[in-house]
């Protein structure tokens, strides 16, 4: 038997261009994209380590930390919380994962793998969780490693009190892991300062980098925990001792340990390049008053906003009640046909409720705003009057 | 405590163009590296999933396989070797690895992380094994998995006879992963005739690809014997029943699982394109010729390949021995500082034994062999001359 070359990779390459608002991958700027063409390195010649060490640097002003295990995992968001678990977690370790949306549950099914005694807190529904929730849960649970999101891109929930959070982590001889992925740059996030021991986020939301490697940092005091462990953690590509070493973490000599992607660093490299010279206060600042002219302009064309209570709202990735007897898919195919504007549904526990549209990097200016919330009208309106028409047809 | 944005990042980015003719990665082509400026998309939409599916064809056609189970694992080739193994072991399972360099050592110590019971087969010293050594060991250890790779970049060496530890996989109820990242291309490979349960490849060697997506394919058997595990596989990243379902391997609906990277998809789909136009026996053919030879101008240069055995002899990476007296690293660094040219020295067992010479996809050309050879050479005498001038200055 002999398997023949497929046709469709006869066929040219087709790459559409759309204007993606929904919870992430963000769109990438120009210099960004360009940057990827670049030709390849390897990924232990001094160009390449020069430019991780510029990475490195970039994420420790992001994460607003001094932490030396600072450095991206190679692999989608989901491979930050891996890592973030993998190296904390030694079988039996109570976990306590914070629930206000679907991440939890991940971390929660990651953390059971590695053979973590898995609790949960949950907030109500649509709500983030109050410090009182998290401190009864600690008391029942006494956790080895509190997990929890910052912002839930599934439900738009934004977790605040973190620093409040890792003041208890301490008390408790628990660590801290603080999902950043969505809220980064959208939110102040200020990881030393709060007590966090691991953070984690997406290079494709506010970033405005390529998906494919993500920025984690280890606390001093995660990082000796982890050195003290009685187990190998259960994941050699996670391996954060080992990473850290091909990272140039801890000023020893840089050890290979996997073939990192060199088009990925030159388009992350670029990203933090801009986001630095933009200045994090500057971007929060801009990503805070995007989601607040988007919540007035909801309010404004007579729709809701998933989550009631303000403060608990997620700038960057914005949920927004179905209207009764629209079908969102319809919605989002409308957006994207005609305006290749991509609106995105919910995820998880609010899959068919919510829309949910992400302001995120070069997405995030007043300018896109109005578009959605003017494509977004108009898209609800057309499928209103064509339910109409097919209600009158039948009369 | 406020952490400034980085100077560094104020720089523009540097990349130079080299000539990557190590171990891997290769050079990409031009058409593959314009392929990654193109816009991102999202990693749910129809554009997206359909590159997806023609990467997947492409792959079927260079593992030689109808394997429903054929897609990619977000990561460097590692992770190939940790999707495999982590799938296919569960705690206390007996895994034999075959040793013929580095990467049997490497399997291991993946495996030892997952709770299995882990035994070797080494080879004798530059040789690979023989099946008569394998033959004894399955029967001494009875494995559950065995791992082997077919090209050993550490080494150099090729491990034939994979059609033959296939039908002894049957015979003894075990299940047979080979590693084909650096040998894929650049000798004969034929998944489903050779009975192989998992192989993965790394993009970036012969494909031309860029680093970060590595396909890996699980046979039918494989994945019967997955479904039946009694825990779930420790990694939710690498499970490949959730992997497989986002890739739409299983006649299902696509489900979520990470976040893919687009561009690294657009950069692999124009190498397996351009792969596939090429043909999968003429390529093969190609790389044989080059490395034929580069071992006879080796030969012509007075030196000796690493692996004396001609036959167990990897096209792809050619270890060729360091003349004594020599330092490979002043030959690497002359070839690098006046040519632009990555000539690579040894890695595990081979550290500072050999130079590595990589032959894969753009620099699998006659001309790049003799271009090699021509710079070796003059490496190698200029080094040789500078130590006659300090030994003389010293007198």
């Amino acid at each position: 038997m002999e398997v023949p070359p497929p046709l469709v990779l006869k066929r040219s390459l087709f790459v559409p261009s759309k204007t993606l608002m929904g919870p992430g991958p963000s769109n990438c700027s120009q210099r960004v994209l360009e940057a990827m063409s670049n030709p390849v390195l390897g990924h232990m010649h001094p160009e390449c380590l020069q430019i991780m060490d510029e990475v490195k640097e970039g994420i420790k002003y992001i994460f607003q930390t001094l932490n030396d295990a600072t450095m991206c995992i190679s692999g989608a968001g989901h491979s930050g919380m891996e890592a973030a678990l993998c190296n904390l977690i030694e079988e039996n370790d109570v976990v306590l994962l914070g629930i206000s949306g679907m991440w939890g549950h991940r971390a929660g099914d990651i953390a059971r793998r590695y053979g973590a005694d898995v609790r949960f807190v949950e907030a109500s529904f649509g709500r983030a969780l109050t410090l009182e929730e998290i401190r009864f849960a600690f008391d029942t649970h006494k956790p080895r490693v509190f997990f929890v999101a910052q912002g839930d891109s599934s439900t738009g929930i934004l977790q605040r009190h973190i620093s409040e959070i890792g003041d208890l982590c301490r008390q408790y001889d628990c660590y801290l892991v603080v999902d950043v992925v969505a809220s980064l740059g959208g939110t102040h996030f200020l990881m030393d300062e709060w007590k966090v021991d691991v953070a984690y986020t997406g290079s494709q939301k506010t970033l405005g980098g390529p998906a494919g490697l993500t920025p984690i940092s280890f606390s001093k005091r995660a990082l000796t925990h982890i050195k003290q462990r009685k187990t190998k953690p259960k994941v050699y590509y996670f391996d954060v001792l080992l990473i850290g070493q091909y990272w140039g973490c801890y000023g020893t000599p840089r050890i290979y340990h996997h073939t990192i992607s060199s088009t990925l660093l030159y388009g992350l490299r670029e990203a933090l390049a801009h986001f630095c010279a933009m200045g994090l206060k500057n971007v929060v600042q801009r990503h805070l008053e995007c989601s607040q002219r988007l919540q007035l302009g909801i309010e404004e064309l007579g729709l809701e906003m998933f989550v009631q209570h303000e403060p608990d709202r997620l700038p960057t990735v914005n949920a927004v009640k179905v209207p009764f007897g629209i079908d969102w898919r319809k919605v989002a195919d409308y957006a994207m046909r005609k305006y290749n504007l991509e609106i995105s549904g919910g995820l998880g526990p609010t899959v068919e409720h919510v829309f949910r549209i992400g302001l995120m990097g070069e997405n995030a200016t007043l300018e896109k705003v109005d578009m959605v919330l003017s494509i977004l009208n108009e898209a609800i309106q057309s499928i209103k009057l064509r339910a109409i028409k097919t209600e009158r047809s039948k009369i």
